[in-house]
């Protein structure tokens, strides 16, 4: 399904499952998309850092697009990252994401490399010139090292090389000041960039991004409550603040699953992705938990700690 | 004015006006306090980084508070930063300020030192256990270059070494899950520290913070635009958030005068310290907008963007 | 050649021509291979970061590394960089290395994700099992943003995972400590792992290095001047320290070349890449001085600079 | 004594050790003071980050900076540091170093603020023009977060605003390009500034430093082990570089005791500072090992280690 101008509402980055061997587990990855189509969301982002998309070789990352575009078939728009250090590489697979069907692409800044804003801005450029899909732009310095600035974002913007922002930078006042850079909530439609959508990536400011004029969200914990996320965006579009507050401060208690494992034993990327896999395992959408090697993988207190939060925040566990 | 519990509304960090010769200049800063009160702030934050404390000898810091609390004369609550690298350092400023009239103090963790999260809490501890004042933490890693983990707050809430927390940490989800983790929105009030107080520093994402439940804000542009703020304050207090936001974007606007000085020339913090002050003296409100040596000044080019910035604010300048 | 162990000496990290469209000239990259082991250079590196790998797509790796293989036909060692995210896709860029004649794989931690210590422990494990050449760990935070720690890389030197380290974190201390757990200089032969390699990839302290007792040095400088990293080398092994000092203070003057584009410009790293290239250029060993898109290419007065700073060092341009 | 230009040779940041209650220990560091200038050491360096000065009130500094000048008597030059974190509160540290006798001052660039590379210039130009004492700028990025350029040290040492850096940044080649730009190792005498003074703060490069030129060396480690570092400095001297070397390489085994501390428990920071005061304890020049509140103290067994270590690198204990 083409991407609207601009693409709204909530978007999750769809958690790649894996067998006992390390392959994509298609059957469950095809579960996972309905588990979020059911739940209501307007969109997916496959082959995102959720989707452990650093960990799959080129391969696995068609399986995944793959069975992902076939069965959203249509009823979605499906975005693809193309994530890798440097244009000519990210190139190689939009192209590859474009003739798997994907509907628009999603692009960091060059990493491993380091690179001047004006480079940065080349790139997007270049990508957005070779293949002929809606790029977005995912701002995302915990893995990259470097921030995209409002004034770089509002100027692709402007100019239609970015259909898009994705901003998991968590830096909320950049966010800011870019949304009212655009117009504000009243003049974005009449700003410099009408058709230009701003996701955010922050699970736990939702509330906040919708009342400042987003355009929705892309949460990771969006995989275990699709429709929680679903629930907050419908009462912030009818106006009802304190009830996406309140939403907002449920799926925060659920969202401390990200810690379940311990601290000392294994980094936090490991312990939130495993944590929401586990999850995923818990309430009967994925077969097997695992998570891309060399990952360290939670163990029996941490995943038995990640079924009390789901009960806590009222989902309901089978295993 | 003794601290409420929990300590609400707006409470600016009061620059300190300079004259010429780099000396506090207490009659400009006598009369930036009636300005400030004047807007209807609910309380003010001397002696911050707003404030230029890193700059000021002990002497000045003297000079500065005293004045804030003599022509304050209990109208609101004054709160003082004791800003120094650790302890006893620390320790030496709070008996001076409580000594002067101080309402409350304001620390940082230590810095320049490297110090684990349990030296930290000792810190904390012992600064309360010393000096009889309501203590809060101030949140500052651009500063200090550690973060406050919610956990530690919580903790320094619960057993009642801290009366609340002023977070400049720009990390809005850090600051989500602290708040929920003290009882949420309607939870707080009979949560493990009713009376604490949450104050957020970033004067871009007000109207977010309080919609979480934050209970106020610390808004280094509100030196210049104080009934800003406290309208915005209003607005959210009575639940009418979309006016909140509009006033939050006016403001956003507002604050891109901290980028009037060119960053190849100076660093962003002269830059906004320095458009703060020259907003003050086009406003009429201090006599001379120099900061503390050794900060480059803003050039007649950065001053004038910042007279325009402020007349698009709907702001009346004199000179 | 099979790597010998310890591989010692001169291994420069090789520079990979292009064309002016961008594509790995094969013709200059010959070119420069003679130029290196006419300088008497020990072994070689390529696909590291001074060739720009982050740059080359699967398929100009292929060539850049099959080109290396054919020209140096086995003259001295060749190691290839298997630069990628995680395990998994470094896996296939080592069996591909492999295929093409590579003697060494060079491999750094995993990047982009966030990796605890004992993933990246896992990660050498799984790369040095799974594919049968030695592996050398190209310790790189500056790209991978994490840091080798002397413990961890004293582990896998000892169990036989790798069979020597690039050390390019510019942590002189910390390479001194390893060195010393290793047997300090006459302690190596009979330490915990005799055959292991230390190789810096600091180009400014090859003759301390040497002196702490590394076995040689990745000098990305060395493309421009290897026969001056050979007599650093042959005056280190001689004992006359001295005149190693010597060189290196010449070698020091000469990598200010690096600095030639201008700072506010350009990235860092693309005014040394494109330094180094120019210098090759000048020197009449490639044809074109590109770097690879999206990096800014010098400008004229840049190159005019490089070309000063070659005649300062006593080298013949020749353009 | 006056500083001689440029100052050379051993010259250890003092440690300050505290008796039980947390104050400074007159006795036991005029007993120190007698145990380094016993080791043969060339100067003293008193109130920086090894001794704690960050953690002492302005009244303990004094007592500490007191009690090194009468202890010293004119033996050796007594360098204070002037810690605070910009111009005018270091200038009331450098009036009272002078006051106190003082034969140099060692100051860093301003911390806790964000400084703008030009105003770190001024900052150092205001406090010599102040005050009429021999100043050295102290770079230390773990501490204040900004690296002092070679660029702007060359130009503060050639117009003698600075007689000297005491260089901890870790960045030996950053430290190799200032000592060429400087003239090298036989022109930095006919070079722009012939009397400026470069020193190293990293106690395990020690012999690196002096062969490329370094006029000496502040090693923490120096406080237990003086002698050694002064046959370090008198190898060097006499060109018996692998001697220099062998030094080197036992007092980096001596050093593992920075570590005794547990990491999980404390920080880096405690367990160096602890590690040199235990070890001092152990060898009968201080009383008691204490750091300053609210560093987390070493344990038993950390303190057996510390024992271990100083008796494996042929150190007497008499605890």
């Amino acid at each position: 399904m083409p991407v609207t101008a601009p693409l709204s509402g909530i978007v999750p980055p769809v958690c790649t499952p894996l067998d006992s061997a390390g392959e994509v587990d298609t059957a469950s990855l095809s579960r996972l998309v309905e588990h979020l189509l059911g739940g209501g969301v307007h969109g997916l982002f496959t082959l995102g850092s959720t989707s452990e998309v650093a960990y799959l070789t080129d391969r696995q990352r068609g399986t995944a697009l793959k069975t992902v575009v076939e069965t959203v078939g249509g009823r979605v728009p499906v975005l693809a990252g193309v994530i890798d250090t440097t244009t000519h590489r990210v190139l190689d697979h939009a192209r590859e994401a474009e003739k798997l069907g994907a509907d628009g692409l999603v692009a960091t800044a060059p990493f491993y490399t380091r690179t001047h804003l004006r480079e940065t801005a080349g790139h997007f450029r270049r990508v957005r010139d070779r293949v002929d899909l809606p790029l977005f732009a995912y701002d995302l310095p915990v893995s990259v090292h470097s921030k995209l600035s409002p004034a770089l974002v509002r100027e692709l913007a402007a100019d239609g090389t970015l259909a898009g922002l994705k901003d998991s930078s968590g830096d909320e006042g950049s966010l800011r000041r870019l949304l009212v850079e655009l117009g504000g909530r009243e003049g974005r439609a009449t700003g410099c960039a009408p058709g230009f959508s701003v996701l955010t990536g922050s699970e736990l400011t939702v509330d906040a991004a919708l009342l400042a004029g987003a355009d929705g969200v892309v949460p990771g914990l969006g995989n275990v409550d699709p429709a929680g996320y679903v629930r907050l965006w419908e009462a912030a579009r009818s106006g009802d603040w304190l009830l996406a507050a309140k939403e907002q401060e449920r799926l925060t208690s659920l969202f401390a699953l990200v810690e379940a494992g311990p601290e000392a034993d294994m980094g936090r990327s490991s312990s939130a992705l495993g944590a929401f896999k586990a999850a995923l395992r818990l309430l009967g959408v994925i077969e097997c938990g695992d998570t891309a090697f060399p990952q360290i993988p939670l163990d029996a207190t941490a995943i038995a700690e990640v079924g009390a939060r789901l009960r806590d925040a009222g989902l309901t566990t089978v295993r």
